[in-house]
């Protein structure tokens, strides 16, 4: 097995199947499996195993030929690649239920991310004890992000308040916004922005409700 | 404008992108604009104008030959393929945070979603009215489902309790199923589960900031 690191452009469909890949192969870890085939992995995931070839050899060389694939030897190679191992430093601005729900989400950490903070502006939140994290008041984010060096923040303010904490974000120095609100971030060419739109999956919903017969 | 009503299979890289389109016309609509050319559309969206005239053309004949979209057509247009005009009767199974996030989300009933009735199993939270609804008990949900017509059932409960709600919601004759937990749900061929993962943004972020270069 071996993991390319050149330099290689990796088409945006296949990054979105990387976090299926993940969530199966944990499963599988975690149930014991010590090898899969391409053939099973791929049903599992409901993609072609050709597919799945292709994907993966954008990333390096994986599996052999009539064993399959060693199910922890892929798993951390998927890992690697995501970049999972690496446990940014992160804060969250938004402590209402869409934050709560994210900071209680065990996913989380397991992921390699390292909560460091949890911001808010409003006053009855602030001083709240969150999953052993206080909510601070939003006006010391900026000292706070440039004396922790965070590389990560996540916004689950309203969309009105998004682009001022995008701003903030971005002048304390984070790598990377995860953002949650309905409102488009501007940001500089290297702040990574990843837009969450929670919605999406009901609009999915109602069209294959509607055009059962055309999927 | 004519939308095809025959049988044509979609793909689902396109099904995937409905939702984009939806939301970056919905956003033109309130500004005002009355047309837009599929170039300055598919620029705004980040994908190209020969994707998106292809992605259209498996829905009809959209836009003009050099005049483009007329806005407001065209959003009615992917309103009406996406099938938000219908008004589902949905029920919500599970009120923590993420399921409050969910209630409390605008874009809910915009979307078609008529929200009737919120159930969790936990005492301290029946009773209580979340946006004007009561959270009922999980016990009397198969009766309510029956008796309302419910369609559409959203599963916002921890992973355990995901399937075995996920059984009520099917005897109780719903055609769709919008689930939240990290938890594969078994269901017949004729239910439509829609998954959310709410995690893979996640790891979207961290591939990009680790290959930053490689995008």
């Amino acid at each position: 097995m071996t993991i390319r690191t050149g330099p290689v452009v990796v088409p945006a469909a296949v990054i979105k199947r990387l976090p299926m890949y993940y969530r199966y192969l944990q499963v599988l870890v975690e149930e014991g499996l010590e090898r899969v085939s391409s053939r099973e992995l791929s049903q599992l995931m409901g993609i072609t195993s050709s597919q799945l070839r292709q994907d993966l050899s954008y990333f390096g060389e994986f599996g052999q030929q009539g064993y399959g694939y060693k199910v922890s030897e892929l798993y951390q190679a998927i890992c690697e690649i995501l970049g999972i191992e690496k446990q940014y430093k992160t804060v969250l601005v938004g402590a209402g239920n869409l934050g709560r729900a994210l900071i209680n989400y065990q996913g989380f950490s397991r992921r390699g991310l390292n909560l460091k903070g949890i911001f808010d502006n409003n006053p009855s939140v602030i001083g709240e004890n969150i999953n052993g994290l206080t909510v601070c008041n939003v006006e010391g984010l900026k000292d706070y992000l440039l004396k922790e060096g965070i590389q990560i923040g996540v916004i689950t303010t309203p969309a009105s308040a998004a682009q001022s904490i995008a701003d903030i974000l971005i002048a304390g120095g984070v790598a990377g916004i995860w953002n949650f609100a309905p409102q488009h971030i501007n940001a500089p060419e290297n702040i990574i922005v990843e837009n969450t739109h929670i919605g999406d999956g009901l609009l999915s919903l109602f069209f294959k409700m509607k055009h059962q017969e055309r999927l």
